[in-house]
């Protein structure tokens, strides 16, 4: 019986413990990873800092990518793109697996399916302790979505793959056609740089930046916005100068009520807004109700991704990794035994990402 | 030269005053219709009561149908539906023109578009006061939809298709595929009643109404609805019951901002509020971004309609109109130089609608 190593988070304030544990058999259809290498989402840090609550103890990490070790006979043999998958292969999988009959799969929203799972957000329990990043390895699910990643991708790039990108693949979605769009940015995580290339690659005419750092400006600036904006100015003084742009499509990756209020205020007739950030208690937002119906304004919340967003990324990162500085996403790596400062670096400098070479 | 009557409305608080004005020759592409009956609109009754303003002195009414008198030689001759026109032709046509040609027109929200005027909230000017319902002609300018009225539907129910009927079918183009769904509306007026009925044909699979008034919610029964429920009562209460339901759609017609709160609470994973009712300043709605986001709702304001839906609006009156009791919507008539009764009467009996027989 296999051994592994993982990273056992016990609370928040509580140190981060080496744990080893056994792999246990593979069940019907599942498939073994090593994991490669992870990247710390800003979910992750949340947890860690105590912002959002798991069950303890818990694996974290979900942005991952790994090597295959091992197949169940009963898995389909195929990624997500129809790809045949063999031991060596390297991968990405999606944060979730759900069962794909149930209704909301059905409707497009697997990541709100029956039977839902998600990596990195799990309790180790007895004998099923491999399902996050921070670990040796990873145990995956049937129902899971999964990606071979394409050879000369870089692993601190791919691991981004299948949370920040794939949810902002996502938001584009909600957003519908970009082509020739205005859009406007709230919030300089790797989001909200992911969420600018993309808009370019959709057909935006153009795209604006906004956030409280000078720093993520500049990284707003070197992945393409067209216009940044210090959102710790006057309101006002922003309403003047978006207002007079149009903006047809506003993002929210930054979870702050006051981007979002100015966010709605804005939007040009017609206009879109997609909330991505605020998955984090927070106070209430305040919408003008007969401004949202006299200009045909519409909100759309997005949590996570589908399996054709998780495509998308994919897509998208393939044909533009190389295009926009996503080699610099990861401003510092730390090794697996290390984990506990990658989290107080991550916690402390707040880089777009941290990485976990395992 | 021929002359008409018009009620002339000079501000909340002033008595309506009977005009008598020249009718201009027809300008390009013009049809001079004489109306025959106009049924007054909550928002006309909003104006009256100082509630909304308009520029006056002005001609209220835009829920009208009428006889064309005369179709000048530039107007295309057909109607939204292909339709010949002609003089004796009892038709009628949407609340704005707008330039067919306009970003917005192009984009399906032609109510937005370049050079719009409205019937029914212009200013009376010299040569131009013929364009609102409480008179005794109207003059549709170029670019106005036109339908006409099938032979048997009474004038009382074609009058509410142009604006109650045709906003509620844009409320549900809003909404998407009904089919199965389980839908909620707030808010009992006409549109609220319709939104039932329309909901019943579009395959909705429970229809629930809620509204503080028992006489409204008795009509939201007679047009259909599963369930009625006092929204006046503790929105605990009125949760529990909603949630369990698992609300796909939630409509206001109410524009109450405790409705569209309570919509927001009981609306399922991917459920979609449509807000309709708020044309009107109120205090701000308070939203959970958090709630939005990870339960995938969408909140879709819908002001007025596009031409689809006005065509949509009359299909569904055509099929339906004895199916569900739209010859009950009318509760009382008067005649135009009665207009200021009827208004009276509308304030105090808030009835569905009262008709103005011309």
């Amino acid at each position: 019986m296999k051994k592994g190593k993982l990273i056992a988070f016990n609370g928040s304030g509580l140190p981060l413990e080496i744990q080893e544990h056994q792999l246990s058999a593979l069940g019907e259809g599942e498939i073994l990873v090593k994991n490669r290498y992870t990247t710390l989402c800003g979910s992750d840090i949340h947890t860690y800092c105590g912002v959002r609550q798991e069950a303890c103890p818990t694996v974290l990490g979900h942005e991952i990518v790994g090597e295959i070790v091992e197949i169940n006979a009963a898995h389909p043999g195929v990624d997500d793109n129809g790809q045949q998958l063999k031991t060596g292969d390297i991968i990405t999988w999606s944060i979730f697996s759900s069962n794909p009959q149930s209704v909301f799969s059905q409707e497009g929203i697997p990541q709100k399916g029956d039977d839902l799972f998600k990596y990195g957000h799990a309790k180790i329990t007895n004998g099923d302790a491999f399902h996050g990043g921070l670990a040796e390895y990873c145990v995956l699910r049937r129902n899971t979505g999964i990606l071979k990643i394409p050879a000369l991708m870089p692993l601190p790039i791919a691991a981004t793959l299948n949370c920040a990108i794939a949810t902002v693949a996502a938001s584009l979605r909600m957003a519908g056609d970009l082509t020739g769009k205005n859009v406007l940015i709230f919030g300089m995580g790797l989001l909200g740089v992911a969420c600018i290339a993309m808009c370019r690659e959709a057909g935006a005419a153009w795209v604006g930046a906004a956030d409280v750092s000078d720093e993520r400006l500049r990284h707003a600036k070197r992945f393409g916005a067209d216009h940044v904006a210090d959102s710790s100015t006057s309101s006002e003084m922003l309403k003047k100068q978006f207002i007079k742009k149009g903006v047809d499509v506003v993002f929210d990756m930054s979870g702050s009520p006051v981007a979002m209020e100015l966010g709605m205020d804005v939007l040009a007739i017609g206009g879109i807004a997609v909330w991505v950030g605020a998955v984090f208690k927070n106070r209430k937002i305040a919408i003008d109700a007969e401004k949202v119906i006299r200009n045909l304004h519409t909100i759309k919340g997005i949590h996570n991704y589908n399996f054709d967003d998780f495509k998308y990324a994919l897509d998208f990162l393939e044909k533009n990794w190389q295009k926009y500085p996503f080699d610099t996403v990861v401003e510092r790596e730390f090794d697996l035994k290390d984990a506990e400062q990658a989290f107080e670096y991550a916690v402390s400098q707040k880089p777009l990402r941290v990485g976990i070479r395992i």
